[in-house]
């Protein structure tokens, strides 16, 4: 069961515009989430001031001071071997702890999946973590895994990141049985790794819920022809920061199209406000929030240059998984899995 | 040299649209390339009737009748075996016996990769053919290898798809210098598969006609930092599917956000000229023409989807490919690279 009030750690001195967006995220997430409370983990010096100007959340607020942080290009190893009191680290052993439910952070990433292995240790069953957020489509969202934790994964690995996935799916989207799909290429003479054809044959046999719709393209991550795409972190890293690329792309060509002449200018003022309907639909901030699965507590990644509203939406993943029991989810339902696909015995 | 005359071995039963869109495409293409010679492989009674409409074209074209083609759901092996009288093998056949320069088809890819590999073979010190395709960038274009035809690949296949890759960028966008950059992820301590360092080191250390920039990421395909993406057949169709995909939910998106209301119904029309040069600057048919390179052959893949304007496209990229004298600066550009990089002799 989750705790009736919620406490979040917050890794204050993470990110571009740290602290600074993390105290502001936290006072627009508190319009979603009025009884959340936080642990703000960094420089007291320079989160009281901010604190001091919005009560609202200050009420809501505790800072743990600590004067280290991790910095944007320190090695994970380094940032373990020499960052045990920096805001981050800090920031996660209250999870361990059970000070705090979950941990925010917009700081380096590499460093972050590092110590919350180290530190938080995997799920019973789990062998590696993963990184899994949202995508928009055509029909509404779908959730990716691996964004980029593990390079390359066995055909196990990719069974573990479809349950993790699923049980994100159901928790964020609501999704009763999430449609799954495993990211491969298209000719079907080439279809794909061993380990993407190993994966094929354990989920294709597997008793699990979900529903799992065989392999997808690319071009149905946008499409919505899953509701949990699942793939290695090299390939997820590719298509998630191509499809960025290739959103961003388009609105600079939109941008150009409309500055093209008069007439145009005029069409955009007249367009405009649903035009921001456009914009809200792609904004990343609203996609801001990956979340590392299958540890031993819920831990959330901002993107580094993100602003008050995209943390407030990192806040807002690490809520609803907190609540929906993320973690109790997984273990259970692998263990179903397991029961199902072992040996039968003579009756 | 490439020869004063070009001829073309056309693949007329292709495609969702066969034989008519090659007609129709080959037609178009006449108004750019009038004195380009076309041979049309397929059913006589079918292709007969449309030259007869086109005139112009038909005084270009030849038909060299066949009852038999490859059908889209035929296993490459199954058309290697059985495919010999079928109108993609003959086209191929064609540009072997030196009875064209180049052969473009939008039938089944993979059945088109294995028999142009088995008749045409591959330029020597190249180990496996790639598929190269261009794609639109905010700066202009680029190009990306290989979208497709090897699932996996070492460090050495991955520097011949760099070496060709920069031939096909100067052949078709004019570069003198490419810039090549090797597809990665982006966080430090994750920097890809063995493969991809290996690539990383040989193209660091090698002398080649080209601007190695190191690694990129997938935002940096429509951002244009590369003249020339390399990456394996199996992240590469990942990152052009989504792409396409993430495309078309960009104009799904547009087209709902314009119906919005009465003011952004009114604000489309005022604006359409202008987002009509959007829509040319992502429109499909303008990309369209994937080449088979590494082949001692000019090899053009149109997608069997793509309308006549499409096909025209991919005649289009052939005799830039003959024009530009593909296949030797390939083999130019590897014996120099092996010049540069065999061991030094005491002099």
């Amino acid at each position: 069961m989750a705790p009736a009030t919620i406490t979040l750690a917050l890794d204050a001195m993470g990110g571009d515009h740290a602290p600074d967006h993390v105290v502001r995220g936290a006072a627009i997430a508190r319009e979603r989430f009025p009884t959340v409370r936080y642990l703000l983990f960094g420089d007291e010096r320079k989160i009281k001031p901010l604190l001091d100007k919005a009560p609202k959340i200050a009420a809501l607020s505790e800072i743990r001071h600590t004067d280290e942080a991790i910095g944007d290009s320190d090695k994970p190893a380094q940032a373990l071997r020499r960052g045990a009191r920096s805001s981050m680290r800090l920031a996660i052993d209250a999870v361990r702890d059970n000070d705090a439910q979950g941990v925010v952070s917009a700081g380096n990433t590499g460093a972050l999946m590092a110590m919350a292995r180290f530190v938080l240790k995997t799920l019973p069953t789990i062998d590696r973590p993963a990184i899994v957020g949202l995508f928009p489509t055509v029909k509404s969202e779908c959730t990716m895994l691996d964004l980029g934790a593990n390079v390359e994964c066995d055909a196990n690995t990719l069974v573990q990141f479809a349950v993790m996935g699923s049980a994100f799916a159901r928790t964020l989207l609501g999704i009763e049985r999430p449609r799954v799909g495993l990211l491969n290429v298209g000719s079907e003479e080439l279809k794909g790794h061993e380990e993407v054809r190993g994966a094929y044959q354990l989920l294709k046999d597997g008793d699990l819920p979900l529903e799992f719709i065989g392999y997808v393209e690319g071009s149905d991550i946008p499409a919505g022809t899953a509701d949990v795409v699942v793939t290695d972190g090299f390939t997820g890293n590719v298509a998630l920061k191509t499809a960025e690329g290739t959103a961003r792309l388009y609105t600079n060509f939109l941008a150009k199209a409309f500055r093209r002449s008069l007439m145009s200018k005029l069409g955009y003022l007249l367009a405009r406000p649903a035009l921001k309907t456009l914009r809200a639909r792609v904004d990343p901030r609203v996609y801001n929030g990956a979340m590392f699965v299958g540890l031993n507590g819920i831990v959330v990644k901002s993107h580094g240059s993100m602003d008050a509203m995209g943390f407030a939406s990192a806040i807002g993943v690490a809520v609803d998984m907190v609540r929906g029991n993320i973690s109790e989810r997984i273990v259970a339902d692998f263990k179903h899995f397991g029961a199902k696909t072992a040996p039968a015995t003579v009756a």
